[in-house]
C-alpha cells in the first residue's frame, strides 16, 4: 500500500479532514507497518499521486484458447463388413463418431472449418493441436511389447487374418489402418495433455478414436486398442516430474475403464475415479475389477474409486449427487496437477448401449465442476458413446464449458436420484472413508456404519440390539394381554421368538403375525455416528394388528424372526422364517381343535415364511387371508409344491403392500408384478409405518371380508 | 445430419467400402428417419460436399465483459471524527474499502485506470457501468417513506444533529454525503443487475458502499443505509417479470443480512441463503431472526435459509461443505434466473471483526460454483469486510473467476471442518428438508432425525429404546454376577435404574459406576433413516469396569440415568443424576458398616451427579478416586458448598477423560481447563469406546494407586 492518495477525488469534509485522512492512510492503511515503511521509501514524500501503470492482465487462463485434437485419419480404423447386416446395423464404434463431434463444433461456430476437412486454422476460440502417432516408447510406458507388436502386425495382416483376430478378441475389430488410427488416437491425447500442462492452451478436447480405457497393458479389448488416457498420464508424469506430480483421471464412460484402472492400480500418483454400470459384474467388462471395493493395491491403495450403478437408467440426479458427495471432495483432497476426463458419452440420454439419461447440461455441469481443480488444467479425451446425435450434443456442451461458457441448467433439477444409486454412493463413501479425510467426519460417516471399529474388546462388552427389543416387546405383550411363549424345540432360535395370546389353541379364529424385529427410529450423532438411546424409540408396527385382534377376541400368534448380525442379505432370516412357520403349522395349528379361520399378517423379510408355508402345505381349509407389508423388501413368489391352482388362490386371497418406491414399480408403471407374487399394491408412501397408516383399514377390511364377518362389524 | 459426406478425406478400404459407407450414412446417420428425410431434401443428391459456413460462435457469455460498478462519490460517506482515537482507530466501514478493491483490480491488469480516478474506459476485460443514484421509486420498493425521508434529511442536518443521529442509530453513522453515497450504492447494484439480466455483460461486480444487507425496510442499521441488494432484486423482479421470475440471494457476509431477509421473508420469488456467525443470537445483529429455523413465512415459507455458525474461526472447510451439502443442491432445485451475492468479505482470513479464515481461493471456488446457476447470470455486490488487505485480495479472486479464470485451489483442502459446523449443516439440512426435495432422500435425511413424522399413531405403538436397553443390561448383570436392584423410593425413576452386586453393603471397597444409557452402534438405512436392529449392537462400555471390579472382588453399584426423550439439552438427566447420587449416599453408602474405600466412575452426562455429590457432601473419608469418561459432553465444575479446599482435593483425586475434539481444547492447546473441573485429560481419539480402549489401564491404575493397592496387584 502506498501512503499517497488520489487527493483530488476525495471531497473533503472540511479543511482539516483531508489532512486527517492522509494521516490515517499513513498510519493504518496496509495494516502492515513493514510494508507501509517500504511503500513510503518507494513512493517518496506523501501526497504524490498514485500511478498504477497499465499492465498485462494477471490471468493465466482466460487469454488462452481451448486445444482441439482431431484428425480424419482416425476414421480409417473401421470394421470390415462381412454381411449385409453390418450395413444395416453398423458396429457402434463407428468412424463417424469423431466426425460428428467435429461437425457440431463447426456448426456452432466454436471452430471455423467450412469443409470439415480438418484444417489447421480453426478460429479464435480453439487451437488445433496437430495429431501425431504415439511413439513405441510412449506406448510401452503402459503396454507390453507383445501387445504393441500384435497391434502393429494387424497393419500387415490379410483380410482373413484380420477377421480371425476380430473374431478372437474381446470386442475389438481390426483392419489394416487400425494400428495407425490407434497410434494417432493415443498421440492425440498425449499432445492434448502436453499443451495443457505447458500452458499453451487453457484446456483441451481430444476428439479421438479408437477409444482407450478398456485396453489393458497386455491386451486390447472393448473397442479399445491402446489405453490412450493411461499412456498420456504415464508419459506426462514422466516428462513433467516437477510440475505434474498427481493426475486425476475421471472416467464417466458408462463402462468401467478396466485398462486405465489396471495401469495405475498400485500407483498413488494417479487417482482413478470411474462412474459406471456394474450390476453385480454382469455389465461389460463383466469382471469384479470394476466393483466399488476395488480401491487399489500397494502404494496405490486408496487411489482407485469405482462408483458402480447397480441398475441402468441413471441420469443427472445420480451423477450430480455422486459428483458433489464423492468426486469433488475427494478430488480436492487429492490436489491433482492435471485432470483428464475419460469422456465416454454412452451414459448420455439416447444411447442404446448405455441406457442411461445424462443430459448435455449435466455433462456441462460436471465439466464446470472439474474446472475448479488443478487451476483449470483439464483435458477431455473421447472414449465410448454410440448415439451419434447424443455424443455430438454432449461434446458440444463440454466444449462450450471448456471455452468459458457457464454450463446450462439441468432440465429437471428436482428429479430424485434412484434409491439404489443413493445407497451405492453411501457405500462408496463408507469404503473410501478409510483413505480420505473428507469422508471421515462427514455426517457420522455418511450414516452408513459404525464410526469406530468393531474390535474384540467391543464385542466382549456388547449385546445384539434385537434381543433387547424382542424382550421389551415380550414384556409389553405379556403385561398388556398376558401373552406367553410358544415353545419351538429343535430350531435354534431364542425362546421368545414365538409368543401367543392366552388359550390360543382353543380359538376358532386366529391371526398369525410374522415380522422382522421392529424398527428403531433414532437420532444419530452426526459426528460419531452413534445412536443416542434416550431420543430413540422402538416402533412396533405389528402391535396395531395385535390390538385389533384382541379387540375382536381373535387368538394371536406373534412370530419374531431374528436376523443374522452383519449379514449382507437376509437369506438366513428368510430360511428361519420358513422353518418356524412350517414348525408352527405342523406341530400346533394343525391340531387346534376348534380352528375355523386363519389370517396371516407379514412384515418385512419375515413374510417369506408365510409364502413358503402356503406353497408347501395345503392350508386352504382354514387360511382365509394373507396381508403383508414389505416396504422395499424383495417380493417372494408362491411356488406351489403340488397344486398349481394355489397361485390363483394366493392372488385372490392376498394383499401385498409395497413402498411407493419399491423396485418392482421402477421401470414401467403399467407393468404389474405377476400373479405368483400375490395381489401386489403400491402405497403412496415410503416406509413401513407410513404404509401402515395409509393402508391399515384396507388390510383389516380385507381380512374381515374373507372371514365373512362383515355383518358382525358393520 | 446430411446424407452427403466428405468423400475425399475418407480413405476407402477397397472400392466397395465407400459405397457401403455412403449407404450407411444414408440409412443410419442422424438416427432419426424423419430428420434424415429432411436432410436429403435440403441437400439434394447424395455425394454433395458438406459446407458448414463460418458462423458467429454460439456462445452467450464468453464474448461479453464483466461489469464493474465503482464511483469515487461513494467514498464521501464517512464518519465525522469527534476524537483523536478515531484517527488512530478509524471506523471499520472506511471509505478506502472500495478504493482498495478498485486499486487491486488495476494493479492486476483487470482494469486499466492508471490514476485510479474512476475513468469510463477500463480495458477489454471489464465494462464500467456508470453509477447513478437510485430513484425514490426504486428505493420505496423495499423501504418505507419515513425511512427514505429520514436518510434524505441527513444530507441537510447540522454537524450536531448528524452526531446525535449517529449516536442514536443501530451502528450507523451519517454525514451530509451519506444520502448521496447510499443512493449511488443502491443504484449501482440495481444497474449492475440490469446489465447482467439484459445480457450486456456476462456478470457483474458492484464495488459499492455503504453496504446494504442490515438495512431493514423501516430503519438503517449495521453500517447500512439502504438495502442495496434487496432494492435491486425487488426492482429486477418488477421490471423483468418475464425473464426474471426467481432470484437467489447468497449472503456470505459473516453477519446475518437481517434487512434482506425481512424484505423477502414472505416472498417465494427470492430464495435468501445466508451463512453467518450466530452464537445463540449473541453475534451481531443479535436477534433470533438469523437463526437456522427462520425459514420464511406465508408464501415465502421455505425460501429462507440461515446457515448459522455456532462458533467463530470457521473457514474454507466449513464453507465448502455448506456449499456442497446445502447451497448448491438447494439453489439448483430453486432454478434462479439471477444470482446476487451479498458479498461481505468479513469472513475472510485476517478480518478482526469476523475472526474467521475464508481464503481468497475459497471465495473464488464459491463464485465458480455459483456461476453454474442461472446460465451464469451472477451479480456480486460488496457488503461488509473491514481488513483492507483481505477485502482486496478476496475481491480480486472473485473478479478473476467472474472474468473467466478457474478458481485457485484451496491452500489446505485436507482441513477438517469444525464439528460444530458439521452439526449445524446437518441441522439445517434437516430443517430445510421440509421444503426441498434434494434433502429429503439424501442419506436417510442426513442421518439426523426421523424420516417419517412422529404421529400420535406412532407414539401409541412405540416404546423408548433406553428402557429396553437397560432391561437387557440388567438381564446380563443379573445372569452373570447376580446383580439385584437397589430400591430408590420417592424419586421418579424406573426400578432398574440402580443395580448392585450381591451383598454390596458388606463390602469394604466399592466402585460406583454412573452412566448414561449405553450407546448403540447401528447400521442405518440410508433411504428411510430407520435403524436395522438386526445389525446393531448395544456397546456397554461401563461393563469393562464392572468386570474389573468383580475380578478384584469389589462391590459395585451401577447407576443408569435415563434421559428425557426428545429433550434438547440433557439438563433434567443431570438433575436426576444429582438426586439419585445424593439419595444413594444419604440412604445407603453412609450406613455401609465396613466401607473403607470408594471410587466413582462416570460416563457421559450422568457424571454430573458425581461432581455434584462431591461438592455437597464431604465424602473424603472414603472416596479415594474419581474417573470419568465424558467424550464430547460438557465439563462440570466442582462447586464446594462449604470447604474451598475440596477443589484442590478434586483436582488431585480425579481423572476426567475427554474426546480429542472436545470443545474445551478448541481454541488454545496450551490453555488447560481450570482446576475446579478436576484433572482433565485429552484422549488421542474421539468416541467413548475409543477413549476407553486408550485409557482404561490408566484409569484403573489410578484407582488402584489411590486405593493404595499397588502392592496387591503388581
Amino acid at each position: 500500500m502506498t501512503i499517497s492518495m488520489d487527493c483530488d477525488i476525495v471531497k473533503p469534509e472540511n479543511d482539516t479532514t483531508l489532512q486527517v485522512k492522509r494521516k490515517m492512510e499513513e498510519q493504518n492503511d496496509g495494516l502492515d507497518p513493514k510494508k507501509s515503511q517500504l511503500a513510503r521509501t518507494q513512493n517518496g514524500a506523501a501526497g504524490k499521486r498514485v500511478i498504477v501503470p497499465a499492465c498485462a492482465p494477471n490471468l493465466h487462463y482466460t487469454p488462452l484458447k481451448t486445444a482441439l485434437c482431431y484428425d480424419v485419419r482416425m476414421r480409417y480404423h473401421a470394421k470390415i463388413f462381412t454381411s449385409y447386416f453390418e450395413y444395416i446395423d453398423p458396429h457402434p464404434e463407428d468412424p463417424r463418431r469423431i466426425y460428428r463431434v467435429y461437425k457440431i463444433l463447426a456448426e456452432n461456430g466454436l471452430i471455423n472449418d467450412p469443409t470439415l476437412s480438418g484444417i489447421d486454422e480453426i478460429g479464435d476460440l480453439m487451437l488445433k493441436i496437430p495429431v501425431r502417432e504415439a511413439t513405441d516408447e510412449e506406448i510401452l510406458e503402459v503396454h507390453s511389447k507383445e501387445n504393441l507388436e500384435f497391434v502393429e502386425r494387424s497393419s500387415r495382416m490379410k483380410r482373413e487374418e484380420l477377421l480371425k483376430e476380430t473374431e478372437k478378441g474381446d470386442s475389438v475389430y481390426f483392419n489394416n489402418d487400425s494400428y495407425v488410427s490407434a497410434k494417432l488416437s493415443c498421440g492425440g491425447v498425449i499432445d492434448a495433455c502436453k499443451a495443457v500442462v505447458e500452458g499453451r492452451v487453457k484446456n483441451a478436447l481430444a476428439v479421438v478414436r479408437p477409444p482407450g480405457h478398456h485396453a489393458e497393458p497386455e491386451a486390447p479389448g472393448g473397442f479399445c486398442l491402446f489405453s490412450n488416457v493411461a499412456v498420456a498420464a504415464q508419459n506426462i508424469l514422466k516428462q513433467y516430474p516437477e510440475s505434474v506430480r498427481r493426475i486425476l483421471i475421471l472416467d464417466w464412460d458408462i463402462h468401467h475403464g478396466n485398462g486405465t484402472q489396471k495401469a495405475f492400480y498400485n500407483d498413488p500418483r494417479v487417482l482413478y475415479i470411474s462412474l459406471h454400470r456394474f450390476e453385480m459384474g454382469k455389465y461389460y467388462p463383466g469382471t469384479i475389477n470394476g466393483r466399488y471395493d476395488q480401491t487399489g493395491e500397494g502404494k496405490g491403495e486408496g487411489f482407485n474409486c469405482n462408483i458402480t450403478w447397480p441398475v441402468g437408467g441413471v441420469g443427472d440426479a445420480e451423477y450430480m449427487l455422486a459428483f458433489e458427495q464423492i468426486v469433488m471432495p475427494m478430488a480436492r483432497e487429492f490436489q491433482p496437477d492435471l485432470v483428464i476426463i475419460s469422456s465416454g458419452f454412452d451414459a448420455a440420454d439416447g444411447d442404446t448401449i448405455g441406457q442411461c439419461h445424462v443430459t448435455p447440461s449435466c455433462y456441462g455441469q460436471m465439466t464446470h465442476m472439474l474446472k475448479s481443480l488443478a487451476r483449470g488444467n483439464l483435458c477431455v479425451a473421447l472414449e465410448g458413446g454410440y448415439n451419434l446425435d447424443a455424443i455430438a450434443i454432449s461434446a458440444l456442451s463440454v466444449a462450450k464449458v471448456l471455452i468459458g461458457e457457464p454450463p446450462d441448467e439441468l432440465p429437471d433439477p428436482t428429479k430424485d436420484p434412484k434409491l439404489e444409486a443413493i445407497e451405492m454412493i453411501d457405500t462408496v463413501i463408507h469404503t473410501q472413508s478409510k483413505y480420505w479425510k473428507c469422508f471421515q467426519r462427514k455426517f457420522g460417516n455418511a450414516g452408513c456404519n459404525f464410526s469406530e471399529p468393531v474390535t474384540e474388546t467391543v464385542i466382549s462388552k456388547s449385546f445384539p440390539l434385537q434381543t433387547a427389543i424382542r424382550q421389551e416387546q415380550f414384556r409389553q405383550l405379556s403385561k398388556e394381554y398376558g401373552f406367553v411363549t410358544l415353545p419351538i424345540s429343535k430350531l435354534e432360535i431364542p425362546d421368545d421368538s414365538v409368543l401367543c395370546s392366552p388359550e390360543v389353541f382353543q380359538q376358532s379364529t386366529i391371526v398369525i403375525i410374522v415380522h422382522d424385529t421392529p424398527e428403531i427410529w433414532a437420532k444419530r450423532d452426526v459426528i460419531t455416528g452413534v445412536i443416542d438411546p434416550s431420543t430413540s424409540i422402538i416402533v412396533d408396527s405389528p402391535l396395531d394388528f395385535t390390538k385389533w385382534c384382541m379387540n375382536r377376541k381373535y387368538g394371536v400368534i406373534d412370530v419374531n424372526i431374528p436376523q443374522s448380525l452383519f449379514e449382507q442379505d437376509n437369506y438366513s432370516a428368510m430360511i428361519t422364517s420358513q422353518e418356524v412357520l412350517l414348525y408352527i403349522w405342523d406341530n400346533y395349528i394343525k391340531y387346534f381343535p376348534s380352528l375355523a379361520k386363519v389370517a396371516f399378517v407379514g412384515f418385512g423379510d419375515a413374510y417369506a415364511g408365510i409364502v413358503h408355508l402356503l406353497g408347501h402345505r395345503d392350508t386352504r381349509a382354514t387360511v382365509k387371508a394373507v396381508v403383508s407389508f414389505i416396504g422395499r423388501k424383495q417380493l417372494k413368489p408362491l411356488v406351489p409344491l403340488v397344486d398349481e391352482s394355489l397361485s390363483d388362490w394366493y392372488f385372490k386371497n392376498s394383499l401385498i403392500f409395497t413402498d411407493k418406491n419399491h423396485p418392482c414399480w421402477a421401470d414401467n408403471e403399467s407393468k404389474k408384478p405377476r400373479k405368483k407374487f400375490g395381489r401386489v399394491l403400491r402405497c403412496d408412501t415410503d416406509g413401513l409405518n407410513s404404509n401402515m397408516e395409509e393402508r391399515f383399514e384396507e388390510a383389516t377390511d380385507f381380512i374381515l371380508d374373507l372371514f365373512e364377518e362383515w355383518s358382525d362389524s358393520e
